[in-house]
């Protein structure tokens, strides 16, 4: 069977000729949008005049970024009283692929948000705050999960961030090849990156029969 | 329909009883292994005081780890010259449902490298890291693309950071609860998080019948 048989029979998509788009802006509503899409961030600071970069959960309210640790560790503790720190989210849609290999990119919409972390020490503010990064990943969550006792809470650092500076990155569409590598029989296109939630499994110490929440996404779709 | 009948019905399954493990390590192999899987990297460096957090594609050969960008970039230019930097990726595996709020968390695998960036000047070894680029996101793909040209060449940039220190986390299997929060009829386990490759599409100026090139792994997976 031919390629184009094998494309035919199988539907194989094309790339629309939709308005290809590579540039950086400053739009607050844009990085929101990719801020509260994300699942983890890439929080940056200095330690000892090295630059590190750690995953870490997170949540928005407003213009602040919260992220919490424990309250041990050094995340918490080197930013703790206001250090410049950033907090990168970035959802990767797909891989260009172009005629050349200089004009291969990646679709993928970037947030980079700058500013100065500190301890949060309002206890309700806290409350606030762990509410937002749990419910960030699985919303409503925070509500049906058993109360936070005084021993956990104590146990846990929260750093909000003021998004001071704000930047966001995207590419979108297919790949811009040079006009003489049109033509050509070279293909090109994108291949589609996607991150899903799957499943959920239960814990082995789970009772046959217990509900699952309605915050655990597959299981609602699942079970609608 | 009751829970329990859902879940037989749907063989909704449940989460071994696998070991947890949640732990740091400077094992060089799992670090590697965590670097040959990532799509792209969170690169970190330090510009007028300030940690920069920025995704890159890279490649791994050895014990050196390959960035690019446009030669007038500030990350290839604050970086040419032998400065502190660091690569971060991280692969999400899954979100873990405990009982209680603080006993959530990601399954994940992270391999965190500190070194010093130098720009590479020789052009073969230029080639060689841009072909492992490439390579790493497609593996096959450099040899399909048309040779690359001076011009092209030029106006890349290429860094080299020695994998000076390279430490790894990884989060696995299901939550771990208080022994007071189980017994009761709270749900707890994991949800599943993939990222996966799509079917490709086609650039809207490729002509019908163009053959998929080999690299293209939906593409062969599909039509295999």
């Amino acid at each position: 069977m031919s390629t184009l048989e094998k494309r035919k029979a199988t539907n194989l998509p094309r790339y629309a000729k939709i308005r290809q788009m590579n540039r950086g802006s400053y739009d607050r509503a844009l990085a929101n949008e990719i801020l509260d899409a994300g699942l983890v961030a890439h929080c940056g600071f200095i330690h000892e005049n090295k630059p590190m970069v750690i995953p870490m959960a997170y949540a928005r309210i407003g213009d602040k970024l919260y992220i919490h640790g424990a309250s041990t560790t050094r995340i918490i503790k080197d930013n703790a009283n206001g250090v410049p720190a950033s907090l990168t989210v970035t959802l990767i849609d797909g891989i260009v692929v172009a005629r050349s290999a200089f004009h291969h990119s990646m679709n993928y919409r970037c947030a980079i948000v700058h500013g100065t972390a500190h301890l949060v020490e309002d206890h309700d503010k806290q409350i606030e705050a762990l509410a937002a990064i749990t419910d960030h990943i699985l919303p409503g969550r925070w509500d049906e999960c058993r109360a936070m006792m005084a021993k956990e809470h104590k146990a846990t650092g929260v750093l909000v961030m003021d998004m001071e500076h704000v930047s966001t990155k995207v590419r979108t569409g297919g790949p811009v090849d040079d006009t003489e590598d049109l033509g050509t029989d070279l293909w090109a296109g994108v291949v589609p990156v996607t991150t899903a939630l799957g499943q959920p499994f239960d814990a082995y110490d789970v009772p046959e029969g217990t509900p699952v929440p309605e915050s655990i996404p597959a299981a609602r779709r699942k079970f609608a």
